[in-house]
C-alpha cells in the first residue's frame, strides 16, 4: 500500500470517527519529521470541510485547583447531556518533566473509559509556539472526527494561557476557593483573558471560602473589564459532588448565543487563524535567523548594550542578501 | 563638508548636550530614507558609551486623565530637584490624526521653556512596532545628550502601553478620580503592567472620589499581583496644586533602589534589548513576506477556513527557496 492510499484511508477513517485513526493523525501532526508533517498537513487539508462545528473551550488554573478532577466531572456531565468530548492539552514544560499533565490517562480514569470521550496527552517537544500550533491542528483533527466539545487544558506555565486563549472560543479560568492575600495562583493578565471564572471546591470545609473568593473576583472583574456584550460570570462549582456543572455549561451556551448573534464567534475564529499564520511564520523565520552563526555574537552585544537592537537587525537582514 | 565629518560633529554636539543637534539626530532616526537611518544608527553606535544612565519612566492613562498637565507639573518638579527631563511619546494613531499628542508644544508651555527640559513629539509614521523602535532609539539619543530623567508618554491606544512598558524601567499609570462601574478608562491588562499607579485630580470636588478610587485600585492590585519584591503603590496626586508629586518621585527612587540591589534593573534592560532585537527582526521579516504576491490569497484562504495556518506557512517558506 502506498503512503498516498494509506493516507486516503486514514482521512476516511478519521471522518468516520475512528479513534485509532484520529490518534495516528495527531501523532503525524506532532512529528518532528518533515515528511510526516507534510503528510499530516495534506490529511488535515482533506478533512477541513468536516471541521469547525465544535465548541472550543480553554481551561486553566493554578496547580492544586483540581483541574483534572474538574475535567473528569465536567466531561462526564457533558456526555450525560449527549455531547462528545475531546480533551487536549498544552504543557510546554512537558519537554523537561517528561509530561506533567495528561501523560497518565488514569488521572481521568472514568472519562477515558467513556466511548464518547477522547483524551490526548500534551505534545512533548518544541517551543510553546510549536506546541501551540500542534494543539491548534489537533483541534481540527478531533472536530473532523466528530467531537462536538473540545476542552484544551493548560498547565498554566509561562505564556501558555495566552496561547490557549488564542485558539479557543471561550477561555475558562478555574480558581481556588480562597481569595485576598491568600490568592497566589493568579498570574499577571490571566484573569483578564477569562470569559468565565469557576471557583472550584465549593463544597465541605471550603464552601464558605469559595463564596468569598467569588465575591472578590466579581469585584475585581468589575474594575477591569468593559466589554458591554459579555461580562465574564463568576460561578461556584464542586467537581466532587457535581454542583454547579450545569450552570457552567449553561453560561457557555449563553456565551455562544451572544457571540453568534452578531457574527463575533466566526470573526474571532478568522482572526485567530490569521494571527496563527503570521505569528507562526514570524517564529519560523526568526528560528532560522537564530541559527545563523553571526546571531549569537550580535545578541550578546545587544544584551551588553554595545550594539542597538536596530543595528543588529540590519546586520542580520544584510547577511540574508 | 562630507556627510561623515558632518556626522562626527553631530555626535560630538549631541554628547555635549546641544539640543538642536539632538533634535536633528532624532529626525534622522525617524526618517523613512534608508541612507538616513543607516547614518543615524552609526551615530547612535558612536554615542552608545554615553547612554544608559537615565531613569526611564513610562506614563499612560485614559483620555481626560490629565496626562499633559501632570507631565508639565511633574517635569517642573523634577527640574526643581536638579534633574533634567526629556519627554518622548508613542502615539500610533498620530499617523491618522496628524499627531494627537505632543504635536503642539504649547500643551506643555511652561515645561518646554525650561532649559533643562526637552520635549519631542511622537514619530508620525509607521506601524506601532516601527514607532516603538524609533522611540527606543530616541531614549538612547536623549541619554547621550545628558538627560537624566526620561518620560515616555503613550496615548493609550491599542498595544501602545505594552510597547512602552517594554522599553522603560518603571511604568506609571495615571488614573481618573473615580472607580467602580464608573471606571471605563482601564483597558485589559494595563493595570497589570503598572509598577506605580497615580490617581490624579486629588483636589477640590474630585478629592474624595480620588481617595475612593485609590482604595479600590489597592484592593484590585492585591488580588492580581504577587511579586514579593515590589507591590505597586497607589498614590494620590494633584497636578493642579502639586500635591503628591514629591511622593511619586520618592516611590520611583525607591523602586530603583530595590531593583538595583539585586541586579534586576540591569537584567530588565538587557532582556528588553534582546526582546527588541528578535521582535523587530520578526516584524521586518514578516513585513517582507506580506509583500509577496501569494501572501494575500493565502491569508484570505486561512481566514475563510479553507487552508490551515501551517499549510500557508509552509507554502510561504517554500516560496523563499
Amino acid at each position: 500500500m502506498t503512503a498516498d492510499s494509506f493516507d486516503e484511508d486514514l482521512a476516511t477513517q478519521v471522518a468516520a470517527g475512528d479513534r485509532r485513526a484520529l490518534a495516528r493523525l495527531i501523532t503525524l501532526l506532532e512529528s518532528t519529521r518533515a515528511d510526516h508533517r507534510a503528510r499530516a498537513e495534506a490529511l488535515l487539508e482533506a478533512l477541513l470541510p468536516h471541521t469547525g462545528k465544535a465548541v472550543r473551550l480553554g481551561l486553566s488554573g493554578p496547580p492544586g485547583v483540581g483541574k483534572s478532577t474538574f475535567i473528569e466531572a465536567f466531561g462526564r456531565h457533558l456526555i450525560g447531556l449527549g455531547r462528545s468530548v475531546a480533551v487536549l492539552a498544552i504543557d510546554p514544560s512537558s519537554r523537561v518533566t517528561g509530561g506533567s499533565i495528561l501523560g497518565d490517562k488514569t488521572r481521568m480514569a472514568e472519562l477515558s473509559r467513556e466511548p464518547r470521550a477522547f483524551i490526548r496527552p500534551s505534545p512533548s517537544a518544541g517551543t510553546l509556539g510549536g506546541v501551540a500550533r500542534h494543539t491548534a491542528d489537533a483541534i481540527l483533527a478531533v472536530e473532523a472526527a466528530g467531537f462536538d466539545t473540545i476542552l484544551v487544558e493548560t498547565v498554566g506555565v509561562g505564556q501558555s494561557e495566552t496561547a490557549v486563549a488564542d485558539m479557543v472560543d471561550l477561555f475558562c479560568l478555574l480558581h481556588q476557593p480562597h481569595g485576598g492575600d491568600d490568592l497566589q495562583g493568579i498570574k499577571k493578565g490571566v484573569v483578564e483573558l477569562a470569559d468565565l471564572i469557576v471557583v472550584n471546591k465549593a463544597d465541605g470545609e471550603t464552601e464558605a471560602a469559595a463564596g468569598r473568593a467569588a465575591a472578590e473576583l466579581k469585584s475585581a472583574l468589575s474594575l477591569l473589564r468593559a466589554d458591554p456584550r459579555w461580562r465574564p460570570p463568576v460561578l461556584l462549582a464542586s467537581a466532587l459532588d457535581g454542583k454547579g456543572l450545569d450552570a457552567v455549561w449553561r453560561e457557555i451556551e449563553r456565551y455562544r448565543a451572544v457571540m453568534q448573534a452578531d457574527g463575533a464567534w466566526e470573526a474571532k475564529r478568522s482572526a485567530q487563524a490569521r494571527a496563527r499564520l503570521w505569528s507562526g511564520l514570524a517564529e519560523e523565520l526568526t528560528e532560522r535567523m537564530r541559527l545563523r552563526p553571526e546571531a549569537v555574537e550580535l545578541e550578546r552585544r545587544v544584551a551588553a548594550g554595545e550594539l542597538t537592537p536596530n543595528a543588529a537587525i540590519r546586520a542580520l537582514l544584510d547577511s540574508l542578501v
